[in-house]
């Protein structure tokens, strides 16, 4: 897979075979200002690469429009040339949802990046799709509020992307999707007409609910240009804890115990697999405070408003009675910002030393939090018996029962045969993950990279509910087509 | 209004003229089980009334099923008769969303009343659609855990007719709506398929949010027969404070230093105005705490997990401040679980004894949060000069913005004469909302009652929206016809 470049490019014969008109970027000169319209090379080279290289993006023409009058503008002459729009945020994803085609437009919503408003009363917060998440944080903790979506890519991430993609991240578990964040939108529609649900309302029957329709659509409903974003009380106490634990099912048991405790005070309960420790610890030169190895790690994060001096003892009186109850092998709780600051690098340093550790084929799982362990137990034989030696770099959100069930080459193994094993390997965990009523993508959602791997898993019934949305919000299936639902589904 | 019975029924004139086919009874009875198919006047009539007799329902075949693949059958051979249905729950909805006509049939949905599994570790439970929200409480709560949904009608009202409707309630500030309380639902299309989205997952990025679509949908997209609950800690320490305040800006002002030191403790904050307070002390006997009268007073509960100890110092330090800045003008906190009882039955009995203190013209309009006064003070005035003497019962979820803005006839004048004001007075509200960005329904819906208001308020772009969904979900327009888009949208 490394061997190639770009791999996984579009293949043509995926999409409705149209090509750019030739007027169609003078025609979009004429109605946008100046600046708006990249075609040189040089400029569209930022929009059409990814960090990774798996994909590489070919549109001919970018577009960044400042306003949602601008984005409505260009919608409306591409569509009416029969041109495909890929919106793109940060370029950040992680399954190609914004990778363009040759005949296709690029819209980068990055110019647009404007906090609107914050209404501490109301907790909430009016922002432009453009804005990187770690702005709006940044915005929400100046009003003394919270904006708890928190994500690897949090830097340069942005906003619009998090939304179309319904991103998760590490505090889901207390505060929900991206999805549950938001209380209002606007959306560009395929014809160019906008969509005002911007309302700031934590409450709303009136009709349906077109805004869950958008978000996590990747793009293929519409293009989502502002958002009405709900914020919460700062979390001024944080205790973190390291726990290493023998078995899987103690994980389950700990975080019982911790939300029978703590309540909603447990704003992270993530999962780390021996192996992904070790490689942590081999790469970055940090330093597990265990002596020996275990099987397996969870790293707990109680949190709370200013209730001063509740959580620490709360944390104390949780790993001793896990100690007490067998559940715990061993446990080192956070003395300070800076201890807690180095346990999480210990889980967030995980994808970027297994990079180091070779080649990885990757997945996004979710089953629920009670078949966990029975998902990791059968995993691990069949990917054992399928691949020998292969290492497993599991590591995630158990809390939402969002496991990154990621594998490592086998010792001595060539990389890129490794690699080619991908379909195979994918098959082999997908199939465990469709037998326990999980899902193939927790957080990452579809994009080009799963399109196939969701027609096969997907009921059809489902499949044909979701083409009949498709079909009435994009009839001519103009925006970011190939993406979620494949050739099929335009 | 009271003066002629069932003022409300449906114009026969805002549906697609059809009648029942004369066999369509006996069709039924064939495919499906003796006791399903109803077609005595006595047998149906538990189903045609409601409690409130503003409507009168007509359906001359009333429909029983026990099971998903019961209703599939139902549903398939009225679609295939051209036969519209009206999905019905508990009936115990207030805004005439289950009312049927003469030429419609009616589908219960009260002996699909299965709790089928608890998932204490996944924090999860499956139900049939037709079980009574107290059930799901008990039964959550014999695991050691808490499904928060709660409101008035929880005895009797159905799971199935909450997720249709989006219901809120008195928790929905820290749990959010039914919306947010579901992971996964089983639904039959227009057209007799089932929908398996019965999916027990915290995170799922496969695909659209069908989920939402029929959530809040009031059974105009498809009827749901299962469903997977959310369900959290339980809540072991309770804490219930009645607060006297001065100033729709002083509760604000409270609700925000709570949440910023509870955080998400804060489980209920209600909004009681002077005069609800007044009817409810005179016609139950109730007692309130306070030797005078208050502007309003604001009901706060905090409730929280295994923790004991800390809310009541929390609840005692939190108004200590609010007394020094002046922001409460008096206050009281329970002292025991029977006292907190008293104090929610002064919140909880407003709605039983504004019946008694005569007509009453209804409001469930919601705002920002942070513009909830400024909605007080032009509501008070604009209703004040358009009916002199109008007595405003307000009270409701001030968290989520959401006011039940109630109007009680001035003394002396004839309920019928107050009554036939409805419309003019629920434009006077109504307008004020809408120039304030709010809703016209904030939880109740919109069903037959408010499908001209919406209308009246609602961006014809989203309109168009809705009708698109529906016309790709339910293209003859059979389920629930005439509900929520009113005639146009069929």
């Amino acid at each position: 897979m490394s061997g190639a470049p770009f791999p996984l490019a579009i293949d043509p014969a995926a999409r409705p075979a149209r090509s750019v008109p030739a007027d169609l970027a003078a025609r979009l000169r004429a109605a946008l200002p100046e600046g708006v319209v990249l075609t040189e090379e040089a400029d569209r080279t930022a929009y059409l690469v990814e960090e990774r290289s798996l994909y590489r993006g070919e549109a001919p023409i970018v577009l960044r429009p400042r306003s949602t009058e601008e984005v409505a503008t260009a919608v409306r002459l591409c569509t009416e040339a029969g041109v495909a729009i890929v919106p793109q945020g940060g370029n950040t994803g992680l399954v190609g949802g914004t990778v363009s085609a040759a005949h296709e437009v690029l819209l980068s919503l990055g110019r647009m990046n404007r906090i609107e408003e914050v209404d501490p009363l109301n907790f909430t917060m009016t922002v432009q799709s453009g804005c990187v998440l770690a702005d709006i944080q940044s915005a929400a903790e100046a009003a003394d509020r919270l904006f708890p979506l928190s994500l690897g890519a949090q830097g340069s991430c942005q906003i619009g992307g998090n939304l179309a993609s319904n991103a998760g991240g590490i505090n889901v578990l207390r505060y929900g999707n991206a999805r549950e964040l938001t209380l209002g939108l606007e959306v560009v529609l395929a014809d160019g007409r906008v969509w005002n649900g911007l309302r700031a309302l934590h409450k709303d029957n009136t009709g349906y609910a077109l805004k869950h329709l958008f978000i996590g659509s990747e793009g293929t409903l519409g293009i989502i240009t502002r958002a009405v974003l709900k914020l919460f009380p700062r979390l001024t106490d944080r205790q973190v804890a390291l726990c290493a634990l023998n078995d899987p099912s103690d994980a389950l048991t700990l975080l019982s115990m911790a939300r029978g405790r703590a309540g909603e005070a447990v704003t992270a309960f993530e999962l780390i697999s021996s192996f992904a420790l070790e490689i942590v610890e081999r790469h970055t030169g940090g330093q597990t405070p265990f002596a020996g190895r275990h099987p397996l790690y969870a790293l707990v994060e109680l949190a709370g408003s200013d209730r001063d001096g509740t959580l620490r003892p709360a944390m104390e009186s949780l790993l001793e009675s896990a100690f007490e109850a067998g559940v715990v092998a061993d446990a080192v709780i956070a003395e300070s910002l800076d201890q807690a600051g180095n346990l999480w690098r210990l889980r967030e340093g995980i994808p970027e030393t297994q990079k180091k550790a070779g080649g990885s084929i990757k997945h996004d799982i979710s089953v629920p939090v009670s078949r966990v362990p029975d998902f990791l137990r059968r995993a691990g034989e069949a990917v054992e018996t399928a691949m020998p030696g292969v290492r497993i770099c599991a590591f995630g959100h158990l809390g939402d029962g969002n496991i990154h069930y990621n594998l490592t080459q086998p010792e001595g193994m060539e990389k890129t045969a490794f690699l080619a094993q991908w379909e195979r390997m994918n098959a082999v965990v997908h199939d465990i993950v469709a037998g326990l009523s999980g899902s193939i993508s927790a957080e990452h959602g579809i994009g080009l990279l799963k399109a196939g791997e969701l027609l096969r898993y997907k009921d059809p019934v489902e499949m044909d509910l979701m083409r009949r949305l498709r079909d009435a919000l994009d009839p001519a299936h103009l925006l970011n087509p190939g993406k979620m639902m494949g050739r099929g589904g335009g």
